[in-house]
Protein backbone atom coordinates (compact mmCIF):
# COMPACT_ATOMS: atom_id res chain seq x y z
CA UNK A 1 0.00 0.00 0.00
CA UNK A 2 0.93 3.32 -0.63
CA UNK A 3 2.27 4.09 2.89
CA UNK A 4 5.12 1.76 2.54
CA UNK A 5 6.23 4.06 -0.18
CA UNK A 6 7.05 6.22 2.09
CA UNK A 7 5.05 9.56 3.69
CA UNK A 8 4.98 12.98 5.62
CA UNK A 9 4.65 12.94 9.10
CA UNK A 10 3.81 16.40 10.78
CA UNK A 11 3.55 17.35 14.28
CA UNK A 12 1.08 20.28 14.36
CA UNK A 13 1.39 22.09 17.54
CA UNK A 14 -0.96 25.40 18.97
CA UNK A 15 2.07 27.83 17.78
CA UNK A 16 4.20 25.94 15.15
CA UNK A 17 4.51 22.85 12.99
CA UNK A 18 7.31 20.73 12.18
CA UNK A 19 6.95 18.51 9.19
CA UNK A 20 9.49 15.39 7.88
CA UNK A 21 9.55 13.60 4.95
CA UNK A 22 10.19 9.53 5.65
CA UNK A 23 11.49 7.44 2.66
CA UNK A 24 10.39 3.69 2.26
CA UNK A 25 13.23 2.58 4.17
CA UNK A 26 12.59 4.90 6.78
CA UNK A 27 15.11 7.26 6.23
CA UNK A 28 14.41 11.04 7.26
CA UNK A 29 15.15 12.68 3.90
CA UNK A 30 13.79 16.05 4.41
CA UNK A 31 12.32 18.07 6.81
CA UNK A 32 10.52 21.80 7.67
CA UNK A 33 9.12 23.88 10.16
CA UNK A 34 7.51 26.86 10.75
CA UNK A 35 5.33 29.14 12.72
CA UNK A 36 2.11 28.34 11.42
CA UNK A 37 0.61 26.44 14.35
CA UNK A 38 -2.93 25.85 14.39
CA UNK A 39 -3.72 29.00 15.56
CA UNK A 40 -2.19 30.93 13.06
CA UNK A 41 -4.73 28.93 10.19
CA UNK A 42 -7.92 31.24 9.59
CA UNK A 43 -11.46 28.86 9.78
CA UNK A 44 -11.22 27.26 6.66
CA UNK A 45 -7.86 27.55 5.88
CA UNK A 46 -6.19 24.02 6.64
CA UNK A 47 -6.67 22.90 2.98
CA UNK A 48 -4.44 25.49 1.66
CA UNK A 49 -2.03 25.12 4.85
CA UNK A 50 -1.54 21.64 4.20
CA UNK A 51 -0.93 22.16 0.55
CA UNK A 52 1.86 24.19 1.55
CA UNK A 53 3.30 21.55 3.66
CA UNK A 54 3.06 19.33 0.65
CA UNK A 55 4.89 21.93 -2.03
CA UNK A 56 7.53 22.03 0.11
CA UNK A 57 7.85 17.95 1.21
CA UNK A 58 6.41 16.30 -1.78
CA UNK A 59 3.05 14.24 -2.56
CA UNK A 60 3.32 11.52 -0.44
CA UNK A 61 0.48 10.28 2.26
CA UNK A 62 0.54 12.69 5.50
CA UNK A 63 0.54 11.17 9.50
CA UNK A 64 -0.27 14.27 11.46
CA UNK A 65 0.21 14.56 15.51
CA UNK A 66 -0.62 17.23 18.11
CA UNK A 67 -3.11 19.95 18.72
CA UNK A 68 -4.36 19.93 14.13
CA UNK A 69 -6.67 16.94 15.56
CA UNK A 70 -7.69 18.95 18.67
CA UNK A 71 -11.24 20.78 19.28
CA UNK A 72 -9.50 24.12 18.09
CA UNK A 73 -7.65 22.37 15.02
CA UNK A 74 -8.86 20.67 11.25
CA UNK A 75 -10.32 17.61 12.07
CA UNK A 76 -11.23 16.52 15.53
CA UNK A 77 -9.65 12.98 16.61
CA UNK A 78 -11.13 11.90 19.91
CA UNK A 79 -9.05 10.82 22.15
CA UNK A 80 -7.92 7.60 23.28
CA UNK A 81 -9.04 6.17 26.70
CA UNK A 82 -5.81 4.82 28.83
CA UNK A 83 -4.14 1.93 28.74
CA UNK A 84 -3.17 3.18 25.07
CA UNK A 85 -0.56 1.75 23.20
CA UNK A 86 0.38 2.15 19.34
CA UNK A 87 -2.55 -0.54 18.52
CA UNK A 88 -5.06 1.38 19.90
CA UNK A 89 -4.25 4.80 18.63
CA UNK A 90 -3.64 2.90 15.08
CA UNK A 91 -7.33 2.00 15.38
CA UNK A 92 -8.22 4.95 16.09
CA UNK A 93 -6.77 7.19 13.39
CA UNK A 94 -9.41 10.25 11.87
CA UNK A 95 -9.08 10.37 8.08
CA UNK A 96 -8.79 13.93 6.89
CA UNK A 97 -8.96 12.63 3.36
CA UNK A 98 -9.37 8.87 3.01
CA UNK A 99 -6.29 7.20 2.59
CA UNK A 100 -4.12 9.58 2.16
CA UNK A 101 -3.71 12.35 5.53
CA UNK A 102 -4.46 10.50 8.78
CA UNK A 103 -4.86 12.53 12.18
CA UNK A 104 -3.52 10.82 15.26
CA UNK A 105 -5.89 10.76 18.25
CA UNK A 106 -4.87 11.97 21.89
CA UNK A 107 -4.76 9.96 24.94
CA UNK A 108 -6.94 10.67 28.03
CA UNK A 109 -6.63 9.65 31.65
CA UNK A 110 -9.70 9.74 33.57
CA UNK A 111 -10.00 7.96 37.43
CA UNK A 112 -11.91 9.61 40.01
CA UNK A 113 -11.75 13.12 40.04
CA UNK A 114 -8.79 12.79 38.31
CA UNK A 115 -8.91 13.55 34.30
CA UNK A 116 -5.91 14.83 31.94
CA UNK A 117 -5.46 14.79 28.19
CA UNK A 118 -2.26 14.55 25.75
CA UNK A 119 -2.00 15.18 21.94
CA UNK A 120 1.42 14.67 20.41
CA UNK A 121 3.38 13.54 23.63
CA UNK A 122 1.70 9.60 22.58
CA UNK A 123 3.24 9.81 19.60
CA UNK A 124 6.82 9.98 20.98
CA UNK A 125 6.41 8.27 24.04
CA UNK A 126 4.85 4.71 22.50
CA UNK A 127 7.55 5.35 19.61
CA UNK A 128 10.69 5.50 21.69
CA UNK A 129 9.31 2.33 23.77
CA UNK A 130 9.10 0.32 19.89
CA UNK A 131 12.58 1.33 19.66
CA UNK A 132 13.34 0.51 22.88
CA UNK A 133 14.56 4.12 23.64
CA UNK A 134 12.75 3.44 26.84
CA UNK A 135 11.38 0.37 29.16
CA UNK A 136 8.09 -0.96 28.40
CA UNK A 137 7.44 0.04 32.29
CA UNK A 138 8.91 3.28 32.33
CA UNK A 139 8.50 6.77 34.38
CA UNK A 140 8.13 9.23 31.42
CA UNK A 141 9.07 12.82 32.18
CA UNK A 142 8.01 15.02 29.36
CA UNK A 143 8.51 18.73 29.34
CA UNK A 144 7.18 21.34 27.05
CA UNK A 145 4.34 23.72 27.37
CA UNK A 146 2.40 21.18 29.44
CA UNK A 147 4.96 18.54 31.44
CA UNK A 148 3.28 15.24 31.25
CA UNK A 149 4.45 12.45 33.90
CA UNK A 150 3.96 9.44 32.00
CA UNK A 151 3.52 5.57 33.50
CA UNK A 152 3.66 2.96 30.93
CA UNK A 153 3.18 -0.65 32.02
CA UNK A 154 3.71 -3.30 29.16
CA UNK A 155 4.62 -0.38 26.55
CA UNK A 156 1.10 1.17 26.76
CA UNK A 157 0.91 4.21 28.50
CA UNK A 158 -1.31 3.68 31.78
CA UNK A 159 -1.65 7.01 33.80
CA UNK A 160 -0.32 10.17 33.20
CA UNK A 161 -0.65 14.03 34.60
CA UNK A 162 -0.33 17.46 33.69
CA UNK A 163 1.44 19.98 35.18
CA UNK A 164 1.46 23.89 33.52
CA UNK A 165 5.10 24.20 34.25
CA UNK A 166 6.48 25.20 30.90
CA UNK A 167 3.31 27.49 29.78
CA UNK A 168 3.56 29.33 33.67
CA UNK A 169 7.14 30.11 32.76
CA UNK A 170 6.22 31.87 29.65
CA UNK A 171 3.56 33.79 31.09
CA UNK A 172 5.37 34.82 33.88
CA UNK A 173 8.69 35.85 31.44
CA UNK A 174 5.90 37.78 28.90
CA UNK A 175 2.85 39.16 30.86
CA UNK A 176 4.02 39.16 34.19
CA UNK A 177 5.33 41.64 37.11
CA UNK A 178 8.35 39.46 36.52
CA UNK A 179 8.83 39.98 32.85
CA UNK A 180 11.91 42.27 33.04
CA UNK A 181 13.48 40.06 35.27
CA UNK A 182 13.46 36.91 33.05
CA UNK A 183 14.52 37.70 30.17
CA UNK A 184 17.91 36.33 30.73
CA UNK A 185 18.60 32.67 29.70
CA UNK A 186 18.36 30.13 32.35
CA UNK A 187 21.54 28.55 33.48
CA UNK A 188 21.86 25.20 35.67
CA UNK A 189 23.92 26.90 38.42
CA UNK A 190 23.57 27.50 42.09
CA UNK A 191 20.39 30.08 41.76
CA UNK A 192 18.78 27.00 39.58
CA UNK A 193 19.56 24.81 42.27
CA UNK A 194 18.41 26.97 45.18
CA UNK A 195 15.18 27.22 43.47
CA UNK A 196 14.79 23.97 42.41
CA UNK A 197 15.26 22.67 46.29
CA UNK A 198 13.13 25.53 47.63
CA UNK A 199 10.17 24.19 44.95
CA UNK A 200 11.01 20.29 46.37
CA UNK A 201 10.69 21.58 49.82
CA UNK A 202 8.19 24.35 50.10
CA UNK A 203 4.23 24.11 48.15
CA UNK A 204 4.16 28.25 48.15
CA UNK A 205 4.71 28.60 44.98
CA UNK A 206 2.52 31.32 44.15
CA UNK A 207 4.13 33.51 46.99
CA UNK A 208 7.22 32.26 46.28
CA UNK A 209 7.62 33.93 42.79
CA UNK A 210 6.55 37.02 43.79
CA UNK A 211 9.18 37.18 46.31
CA UNK A 212 11.90 36.84 43.50
CA UNK A 213 11.00 40.30 42.39
CA UNK A 214 11.12 41.13 46.03
CA UNK A 215 14.82 39.67 46.91
CA UNK A 216 16.01 42.04 44.06
CA UNK A 217 14.50 45.28 45.24
CA UNK A 218 15.73 45.18 49.03
CA UNK A 219 19.49 43.73 47.51
CA UNK A 220 19.15 40.01 48.59
CA UNK A 221 19.48 38.14 45.45
CA UNK A 222 21.40 39.34 42.02
CA UNK A 223 19.06 40.38 39.62
CA UNK A 224 20.71 38.26 37.02
CA UNK A 225 19.94 35.14 38.79
CA UNK A 226 16.35 35.52 38.95
CA UNK A 227 15.24 33.59 35.42
CA UNK A 228 17.34 30.94 36.48
CA UNK A 229 15.96 30.64 40.03
CA UNK A 230 12.52 31.20 39.16
CA UNK A 231 12.66 28.41 36.57
CA UNK A 232 14.62 25.75 38.94
CA UNK A 233 11.68 26.90 41.77
CA UNK A 234 8.80 26.17 38.95
CA UNK A 235 10.51 22.95 37.77
CA UNK A 236 11.45 22.12 41.64
CA UNK A 237 7.37 22.23 42.10
CA UNK A 238 6.73 20.19 38.93
CA UNK A 239 8.91 17.17 40.80
CA UNK A 240 7.34 17.40 43.43
CA UNK A 241 3.97 16.68 42.33
CA UNK A 242 5.43 14.42 39.61
CA UNK A 243 7.49 12.38 42.11
CA UNK A 244 5.02 12.10 44.54
CA UNK A 245 4.33 7.55 44.56
CA UNK A 246 6.52 7.32 41.18
CA UNK A 247 8.45 3.83 41.30
CA UNK A 248 12.34 3.92 42.00
CA UNK A 249 14.85 3.45 39.27
CA UNK A 250 15.53 5.64 36.32
CA UNK A 251 13.27 8.41 34.57
CA UNK A 252 12.92 9.05 31.12
CA UNK A 253 13.09 12.59 30.31
CA UNK A 254 12.15 13.33 27.18
CA UNK A 255 11.55 16.19 24.65
CA UNK A 256 13.22 19.48 23.12
CA UNK A 257 16.74 18.98 24.39
CA UNK A 258 17.42 22.44 25.69
CA UNK A 259 14.12 21.64 27.80
CA UNK A 260 15.19 18.11 29.03
CA UNK A 261 18.33 19.32 30.18
CA UNK A 262 16.65 21.68 32.88
CA UNK A 263 14.60 18.62 34.32
CA UNK A 264 17.18 16.38 33.57
CA UNK A 265 19.36 18.61 35.97
CA UNK A 266 16.69 19.31 39.11
CA UNK A 267 16.10 15.50 38.62
CA UNK A 268 19.32 14.61 39.49
CA UNK A 269 19.09 17.33 42.47
CA UNK A 270 16.49 15.29 43.77
CA UNK A 271 18.48 12.39 43.81
CA UNK A 272 17.15 10.33 40.90
CA UNK A 273 18.59 8.74 37.86
CA UNK A 274 17.29 10.81 34.38
CA UNK A 275 18.11 9.46 31.13
CA UNK A 276 17.72 11.89 28.28
CA UNK A 277 15.75 11.24 24.94
CA UNK A 278 15.48 13.43 22.31
CA UNK A 279 11.97 13.80 21.33
CA UNK A 280 12.38 14.49 17.70
CA UNK A 281 14.24 10.77 17.01
CA UNK A 282 11.02 9.48 19.36
CA UNK A 283 8.61 11.31 17.10
CA UNK A 284 9.74 9.71 14.01
CA UNK A 285 10.07 6.37 15.79
CA UNK A 286 6.75 6.47 16.37
CA UNK A 287 5.03 7.95 13.37
CA UNK A 288 7.09 5.53 11.08
CA UNK A 289 5.37 2.33 13.72
CA UNK A 290 2.09 3.87 13.28
CA UNK A 291 2.66 4.43 9.54
CA UNK A 292 3.34 0.38 9.45
CA UNK A 293 0.26 -0.51 11.50
CA UNK A 294 -1.93 1.79 8.68
CA UNK B 1 -0.42 75.22 57.07
CA UNK B 2 -1.09 74.41 53.73
CA UNK B 3 -2.85 70.40 54.08
CA UNK B 4 -4.97 71.63 56.40
CA UNK B 5 -7.17 73.60 54.05
CA UNK B 6 -7.73 70.62 52.32
CA UNK B 7 -5.59 68.57 49.78
CA UNK B 8 -5.85 65.51 46.96
CA UNK B 9 -5.39 61.99 47.70
CA UNK B 10 -4.40 59.76 45.18
CA UNK B 11 -3.57 56.33 44.98
CA UNK B 12 -1.97 55.35 41.44
CA UNK B 13 -1.40 52.13 40.29
CA UNK B 14 -0.08 50.27 37.71
CA UNK B 15 -2.86 50.19 35.44
CA UNK B 16 -4.99 52.37 36.66
CA UNK B 17 -5.13 55.51 39.35
CA UNK B 18 -7.86 57.42 41.63
CA UNK B 19 -7.97 61.10 42.85
CA UNK B 20 -9.89 61.94 45.96
CA UNK B 21 -10.29 65.84 46.92
CA UNK B 22 -10.96 66.24 50.67
CA UNK B 23 -12.15 68.48 52.33
CA UNK B 24 -10.42 70.46 55.24
CA UNK B 25 -12.92 68.87 57.50
CA UNK B 26 -11.73 65.63 55.96
CA UNK B 27 -15.27 65.05 54.08
CA UNK B 28 -14.15 63.65 50.67
CA UNK B 29 -15.89 66.40 47.92
CA UNK B 30 -14.76 64.92 44.74
CA UNK B 31 -13.49 62.00 43.25
CA UNK B 32 -12.52 60.62 39.77
CA UNK B 33 -10.77 57.30 38.32
CA UNK B 34 -9.11 56.78 35.04
CA UNK B 35 -6.77 53.77 33.35
CA UNK B 36 -4.26 56.30 33.44
CA UNK B 37 -1.69 53.83 35.50
CA UNK B 38 1.89 54.60 35.69
CA UNK B 39 2.94 52.36 33.07
CA UNK B 40 0.65 54.05 30.52
CA UNK B 41 2.62 57.54 31.13
CA UNK B 42 5.45 58.20 28.64
CA UNK B 43 8.58 59.12 29.69
CA UNK B 44 8.89 62.63 31.33
CA UNK B 45 5.14 62.74 31.43
CA UNK B 46 4.73 62.29 35.12
CA UNK B 47 4.06 66.61 35.30
CA UNK B 48 1.63 66.94 32.76
CA UNK B 49 -0.60 63.83 34.18
CA UNK B 50 -0.40 65.12 37.15
CA UNK B 51 -1.38 68.74 35.75
CA UNK B 52 -4.68 66.75 34.12
CA UNK B 53 -5.24 65.12 37.82
CA UNK B 54 -5.31 69.13 39.37
CA UNK B 55 -7.42 70.69 36.23
CA UNK B 56 -9.96 68.13 37.69
CA UNK B 57 -10.03 68.05 40.92
CA UNK B 58 -8.30 71.42 41.83
CA UNK B 59 -5.43 73.05 42.52
CA UNK B 60 -4.35 71.64 46.27
CA UNK B 61 -1.68 69.67 47.67
CA UNK B 62 -1.59 66.56 46.53
CA UNK B 63 -0.60 63.13 48.35
CA UNK B 64 0.23 60.14 46.13
CA UNK B 65 0.64 56.34 47.11
CA UNK B 66 1.13 53.35 45.28
CA UNK B 67 3.69 52.61 42.06
CA UNK B 68 4.72 56.12 41.46
CA UNK B 69 6.98 55.94 43.99
CA UNK B 70 7.97 53.15 42.70
CA UNK B 71 11.40 52.42 40.48
CA UNK B 72 9.10 52.26 37.11
CA UNK B 73 7.27 55.60 38.82
CA UNK B 74 7.72 59.12 38.78
CA UNK B 75 10.32 59.69 42.13
CA UNK B 76 11.16 57.03 43.85
CA UNK B 77 10.77 56.59 47.86
CA UNK B 78 12.42 53.85 49.22
CA UNK B 79 10.59 51.03 50.93
CA UNK B 80 10.21 51.52 54.91
CA UNK B 81 10.96 48.63 56.63
CA UNK B 82 8.62 46.57 59.06
CA UNK B 83 7.69 47.48 61.78
CA UNK B 84 6.44 50.33 60.25
CA UNK B 85 3.20 52.73 61.52
CA UNK B 86 2.21 56.22 59.99
CA UNK B 87 4.58 57.94 61.69
CA UNK B 88 7.42 56.03 59.74
CA UNK B 89 6.03 56.12 57.14
CA UNK B 90 5.36 59.86 57.66
CA UNK B 91 8.56 60.68 58.03
CA UNK B 92 9.99 58.85 55.15
CA UNK B 93 7.66 60.70 52.53
CA UNK B 94 9.33 61.56 49.45
CA UNK B 95 8.90 65.03 47.93
CA UNK B 96 8.17 65.55 44.21
CA UNK B 97 7.70 69.35 44.62
CA UNK B 98 8.59 70.59 48.50
CA UNK B 99 5.46 71.16 50.52
CA UNK B 100 3.37 70.14 47.74
CA UNK B 101 3.20 66.88 46.61
CA UNK B 102 4.07 64.23 48.82
CA UNK B 103 5.15 60.71 47.62
CA UNK B 104 4.31 57.89 50.18
CA UNK B 105 6.90 54.89 50.33
CA UNK B 106 6.15 51.56 50.42
CA UNK B 107 6.90 49.08 53.14
CA UNK B 108 9.62 45.76 53.12
CA UNK B 109 9.91 42.87 54.86
CA UNK B 110 13.02 40.86 55.21
CA UNK B 111 13.66 38.32 57.27
CA UNK B 112 16.51 35.51 56.60
CA UNK B 113 15.49 34.38 52.98
CA UNK B 114 12.21 36.46 53.30
CA UNK B 115 11.74 39.00 51.48
CA UNK B 116 8.49 41.30 50.25
CA UNK B 117 7.32 44.24 49.31
CA UNK B 118 4.17 46.43 49.50
CA UNK B 119 3.30 50.15 48.03
CA UNK B 120 -0.27 51.48 48.39
CA UNK B 121 -1.59 48.88 50.51
CA UNK B 122 -0.13 50.20 53.57
CA UNK B 123 -2.41 53.50 53.36
CA UNK B 124 -5.18 51.65 53.59
CA UNK B 125 -4.04 49.30 56.57
CA UNK B 126 -2.82 51.71 58.64
CA UNK B 127 -5.84 53.95 58.03
CA UNK B 128 -8.10 51.40 58.81
CA UNK B 129 -6.23 50.87 62.13
CA UNK B 130 -6.09 54.89 63.09
CA UNK B 131 -10.05 54.76 62.05
CA UNK B 132 -10.72 51.20 64.67
CA UNK B 133 -11.94 50.06 61.34
CA UNK B 134 -9.21 46.95 62.15
CA UNK B 135 -7.70 46.03 65.62
CA UNK B 136 -4.04 47.20 66.21
CA UNK B 137 -2.73 43.36 66.28
CA UNK B 138 -5.24 42.03 63.94
CA UNK B 139 -4.43 39.77 60.73
CA UNK B 140 -5.16 41.70 57.40
CA UNK B 141 -6.00 39.64 54.16
CA UNK B 142 -5.50 42.08 51.05
CA UNK B 143 -6.39 40.98 47.86
CA UNK B 144 -5.58 42.44 44.81
CA UNK B 145 -2.96 41.97 41.59
CA UNK B 146 -1.29 40.52 44.83
CA UNK B 147 -2.74 39.19 47.88
CA UNK B 148 -1.46 40.56 50.82
CA UNK B 149 -1.10 38.53 54.23
CA UNK B 150 -0.12 41.49 56.81
CA UNK B 151 0.06 40.93 60.46
CA UNK B 152 0.16 44.23 62.61
CA UNK B 153 1.30 44.56 66.15
CA UNK B 154 0.30 47.47 68.44
CA UNK B 155 -0.55 49.64 65.10
CA UNK B 156 2.24 48.78 63.02
CA UNK B 157 2.76 46.21 60.52
CA UNK B 158 5.31 44.00 61.41
CA UNK B 159 5.43 41.00 58.60
CA UNK B 160 3.45 39.81 55.78
CA UNK B 161 3.52 37.65 52.63
CA UNK B 162 2.56 38.18 49.43
CA UNK B 163 0.89 35.80 46.86
CA UNK B 164 0.25 36.19 43.33
CA UNK B 165 -3.13 35.00 43.13
CA UNK B 166 -4.82 37.70 41.21
CA UNK B 167 -2.30 38.34 38.88
CA UNK B 168 -2.33 34.42 38.09
CA UNK B 169 -5.95 34.54 37.83
CA UNK B 170 -5.70 37.29 35.07
CA UNK B 171 -2.59 35.90 33.19
CA UNK B 172 -4.74 32.73 32.93
CA UNK B 173 -7.61 34.39 31.49
CA UNK B 174 -5.96 36.44 29.01
CA UNK B 175 -3.37 34.40 28.06
CA UNK B 176 -3.50 30.75 28.85
CA UNK B 177 -4.96 27.76 27.54
CA UNK B 178 -7.71 28.29 29.79
CA UNK B 179 -8.50 31.60 28.78
CA UNK B 180 -11.64 30.39 26.79
CA UNK B 181 -12.87 28.68 29.94
CA UNK B 182 -12.69 31.57 32.54
CA UNK B 183 -14.30 34.12 30.65
CA UNK B 184 -17.55 33.33 32.29
CA UNK B 185 -18.06 35.65 35.90
CA UNK B 186 -16.99 33.85 39.47
CA UNK B 187 -19.93 32.76 41.66
CA UNK B 188 -19.37 31.98 44.92
CA UNK B 189 -21.13 28.72 44.58
CA UNK B 190 -20.45 24.91 45.07
CA UNK B 191 -17.91 24.73 41.96
CA UNK B 192 -15.89 27.62 43.78
CA UNK B 193 -16.36 25.65 47.22
CA UNK B 194 -14.75 22.74 45.42
CA UNK B 195 -11.58 24.87 44.46
CA UNK B 196 -11.20 26.25 47.70
CA UNK B 197 -11.23 22.65 49.49
CA UNK B 198 -8.62 21.52 46.79
CA UNK B 199 -6.16 24.05 47.23
CA UNK B 200 -6.61 23.95 50.93
CA UNK B 201 -6.09 20.61 50.81
CA UNK B 202 -3.65 19.77 48.18
CA UNK B 203 0.03 21.43 46.99
CA UNK B 204 -0.89 21.21 43.90
CA UNK B 205 -1.92 23.77 41.92
CA UNK B 206 -0.08 23.80 38.71
CA UNK B 207 -1.33 20.37 37.90
CA UNK B 208 -5.04 20.81 38.94
CA UNK B 209 -4.92 24.15 36.78
CA UNK B 210 -4.10 21.96 33.64
CA UNK B 211 -7.26 19.66 34.99
CA UNK B 212 -9.40 22.27 34.97
CA UNK B 213 -9.97 22.03 30.81
CA UNK B 214 -9.05 18.03 31.28
CA UNK B 215 -12.15 17.68 33.14
CA UNK B 216 -14.53 19.66 30.82
CA UNK B 217 -13.32 17.95 27.58
CA UNK B 218 -13.95 14.74 28.98
CA UNK B 219 -17.03 15.66 30.59
CA UNK B 220 -16.15 15.21 33.92
CA UNK B 221 -17.39 18.76 34.57
CA UNK B 222 -19.14 21.76 33.35
CA UNK B 223 -18.26 24.41 31.38
CA UNK B 224 -20.24 27.13 32.89
CA UNK B 225 -18.11 26.12 36.11
CA UNK B 226 -15.03 26.82 35.40
CA UNK B 227 -13.86 30.36 36.26
CA UNK B 228 -15.27 29.58 39.55
CA UNK B 229 -13.79 26.05 40.33
CA UNK B 230 -10.47 27.69 39.14
CA UNK B 231 -10.45 30.85 40.96
CA UNK B 232 -11.72 28.68 43.85
CA UNK B 233 -8.54 26.69 43.27
CA UNK B 234 -6.28 29.62 43.19
CA UNK B 235 -7.96 31.75 46.53
CA UNK B 236 -7.95 28.29 48.47
CA UNK B 237 -4.05 28.14 47.65
CA UNK B 238 -3.34 31.39 48.76
CA UNK B 239 -5.45 30.43 52.15
CA UNK B 240 -3.35 27.49 52.47
CA UNK B 241 -0.20 29.83 52.73
CA UNK B 242 -1.56 32.84 54.35
CA UNK B 243 -3.38 30.88 57.58
CA UNK B 244 0.20 28.83 57.84
CA UNK B 245 1.11 29.68 61.44
CA UNK B 246 -1.90 32.66 61.59
CA UNK B 247 -3.36 33.34 64.89
CA UNK B 248 -6.88 31.99 65.88
CA UNK B 249 -9.61 35.01 65.80
CA UNK B 250 -10.91 36.94 63.09
CA UNK B 251 -9.18 38.04 60.07
CA UNK B 252 -9.80 41.49 58.40
CA UNK B 253 -10.16 41.33 54.39
CA UNK B 254 -9.45 44.36 53.02
CA UNK B 255 -10.04 45.51 49.33
CA UNK B 256 -12.18 46.00 46.24
CA UNK B 257 -15.86 44.21 47.64
CA UNK B 258 -15.80 42.39 44.21
CA UNK B 259 -12.47 40.16 45.62
CA UNK B 260 -13.00 40.87 49.09
CA UNK B 261 -16.32 38.61 48.78
CA UNK B 262 -14.53 36.06 47.24
CA UNK B 263 -11.84 35.72 50.15
CA UNK B 264 -14.26 36.09 52.89
CA UNK B 265 -16.42 33.26 51.33
CA UNK B 266 -13.27 30.87 51.11
CA UNK B 267 -12.01 31.64 54.82
CA UNK B 268 -15.60 31.11 55.88
CA UNK B 269 -15.12 27.46 54.25
CA UNK B 270 -12.02 27.33 56.14
CA UNK B 271 -13.31 27.37 59.24
CA UNK B 272 -12.25 31.58 59.86
CA UNK B 273 -14.03 34.32 60.60
CA UNK B 274 -13.51 36.73 58.10
CA UNK B 275 -14.88 40.70 58.24
CA UNK B 276 -14.79 42.95 55.43
CA UNK B 277 -13.33 46.13 55.13
CA UNK B 278 -14.03 48.63 52.31
CA UNK B 279 -10.43 49.41 50.82
CA UNK B 280 -11.44 52.56 49.28
CA UNK B 281 -12.76 53.72 52.75
CA UNK B 282 -9.52 52.48 54.61
CA UNK B 283 -7.38 54.71 52.11
CA UNK B 284 -9.29 57.69 52.74
CA UNK B 285 -8.26 57.48 56.20
CA UNK B 286 -4.64 56.56 55.55
CA UNK B 287 -4.37 59.33 53.72
CA UNK B 288 -6.06 62.20 55.98
CA UNK B 289 -3.97 60.76 59.00
CA UNK B 290 -0.63 61.04 56.43
CA UNK B 291 -1.74 64.50 55.81
CA UNK B 292 -2.64 65.57 59.61
CA UNK B 293 1.14 64.09 60.18
CA UNK B 294 2.72 66.65 57.96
Amino acid sequence: MRWAEGFIAVDWGTTNRRGYLIAPDGRLVDEMEDDQGILSVPPGGFPEAVAQLRSRLGDRPMLMAGMVGSNRGWVEASYVPCPAGLREIADSLRWAEPGWIAIIPGVSYASGPAADVMRGEEVQILGAVAQSMVGADALVCHPGTHNKWVRLKEGRITSFRTVMTGELFSLMKEHSILSELLSRPVEIGEAFAAGVRRGLDQDDLTAELFSVRARVLLGKAERGDAASYASGLLIGTDLRIGLRGAPDGEIAVMGRPELTRLFAAALEMAGREPREIDGEEAFLAGARQLAELI
